[in-house]
């Protein structure tokens, strides 16, 4: 009912049917999300999880150092990365969440930098669980809270980003889990892994698949998130849960924010109705999780730097497509004939 | 020398190498434009120019009447198409041109609604040129003097758009005529044809084809515009060459903006320099078009409304690219380590 209320406004739109492609499909998203034909985007938001992985100290899987989570959370706090310039030319609220840097941050004081520490990075899973259980449904439960918390300040659209040096590799793990996909065509060159980094990741990912028996947690989330995930990445389930139980808008950023709705879709299939998927990236195995998840993702420009930078740069395009809905005239208002058909 | 500042600065930033993909090149590609390493965009604009076609009174070529070219430009002038929201929400200034609707419009008095009225409508191209040579030439001076005003009003980036019942078919003629493509493989649905309007469409064009002998006009582009264009496609051919000429960046819209682009591309081939391809629409040919020209656009949204809807949308994301290159820290300034190789 509402359904056809709002393709019929969008019909009626002073343009042939069809001819905004998947700004059409946005708007009546957004409408169907909100259960209204006059939606709107209220203080849109991009929440940055960060923190480290224990895999990443080894140096098997990362050609950058475990040092630059830390370096870039500090950066984001100075307003110096790509996410600060991204947010604030499209007039976004960023906040930031220490989810576990394996660093001391505590003394940072700034209104949006959210202290929410789980541990001084995960553990190393080559050859332990990365989490605890009580640290999977820790990290959950916050991740949760801090959405609420967005919401009621009036946020009715939100993106998740991370920032963890290792944290392609967790994802490589969950989609293999998930999807079936071949360890080797899950696993991407990350933060700018060469030939050689690539095959040793590889390597390394495989052993760890082998030793934690993934093939048999692909359908328990919890304990798969335990195995392999980070605290980043159990803090966005928890985050894309309460957004979606929030009746918020969710974009849906690159190769580690869809892993984590891999995960968060296990446990309520229903949030894929909230999101709209901002890109395909660049690392690859993203194409082949939005394969996977039968979506179609706005943009398509090689971004492979996560931060959250393909959701902040993405919103402008729906709020496009939720301003045709509300703003353009009607055939009948502007007096413009219609096919001759 | 210039390029290398430039992509060294690019690099420096704190990313991975490559990392923004396109907007990595879109920011080198505008530094280049406007010779420097500190680019900016000041007061990007919309020009739509509006005219109408003799072959649309036949209804062979078009389902919706001709008179809605002039509707629409009344919907333009009363801030209810497509183009007026998406210009509105990006903060883009929005110039409507009269290059030759068939209707009487010279009444109308806004300051952003431009009488450069050079007809009433062309001439039907099925047994005649649709312009005199004296009309091509008068459409490209007035182009290139419009486009010449808004730079000197302090614009350095432009889209050009246009509304014109029945111009998708002198499009896939220009196409056909230089890129040598067959012509039922130029021709598509335009503004919402069925099947068997499709087919009409394609056998009528057939037929211009043979009786302007356009295999003779692909290297003539003044002849070609005579024989088959528009005033509005004249003079978006004469704005590109005055856009390019006052070192502006050139936002390429759709397949009828792209068609005129082929044309000045023909006069002018350095123009291509200034150019950032907007999206890839939905007609058909527009893909081979941007393979023709070897270019890969920012959006592949299913968009086929003209107006510049596609400029103005991918907009957003050119200040983006801008934006990083300006605002984003480098590895040095922000004390972030890089790679370990």
């Amino acid at each position: 009912m509402l359904q056809d209320q709002l393709q019929n406004k969008i019909n009626s739109k002073t343009k042939p049917l069809g001819a905004l492609g998947l700004l059409e499909d946005i708007a009546l998203q957004v409408g169907l999300t909100q259960q209204t034909t006059e939606p709107f985007i209220a203080r849109p938001t991009i929440m940055v999880f960060a923190a480290d992985h224990g895999i990443a100290a080894t140096g098997l899987v990362n050609p950058y150092p475990q040092s630059v989570t830390a370096q870039m959370v500090l950066n984001f706090l100075n307003g110096g990365a790509a996410i600060n310039v991204f947010t604030r030319i499209n007039q976004l609220q960023l906040i930031v969440v220490d989810a576990g840097v394996n660093a001391h941050l505590s003394h940072l004081n700034q209104p949006n930098f959210i202290h929410a520490k789980q541990g001084m990075g995960t553990a190393n899973y080559l050859n332990t669980p990365a989490m605890t259980t009580e640290q999977v449904t820790s990290c959950i439960q916050m991740g949760k809270e801090l959405v609420i918390r967005v919401a009621e300040d009036g946020s009715n659209c939100i993106g998740f980003g991370e920032m963890g040096i290792g944290n392609t590799s967790s994802a490589a793990l969950i989609m293999h889990a998930i999807t079936r996909i071949p360890i080797h065509e899950c696993v991407g060159r990350g933060t700018g892994s060469n030939d050689e980094q690539l095959a040793t990741k590889t390597n390394t990912l495989e052993k760890v698949v082998a030793f934690h028996q993934l093939h048999n947690l692909g359908n328990n989330p919890l304990a798969l998130l335990g195995a392999v995930g980070g605290f980043e990445i159990a803090m966005m389930v928890g985050a894309y849960l309460a957004a979606a139980a929030e009746k918020m808008v969710i974009v849906v950023d690159g190769f580690i924010a869809t892993a984590a709705l891999l995960v968060a879709v296990q446990i309520e299939p229903s949030i894929i109705n909230n999101c709209i998927f901002a890109h395909c990236s660049d690392e690859q195995g993203h194409a082949n999780m939005l394969q996977h998840l039968k979506v179609k993702p706005l943009l398509n420009i090689g971004l492979r730097l996560g931060e959250g930078t393909g959701a902040a740069l993405a919103i402008p395009l729906i709020e496009s497509a939720v301003a045709f809905l509300n703003q353009m005239a009607s055939f009948e208002q502007a007096g413009v004939s219609t096919a001759s058909e």
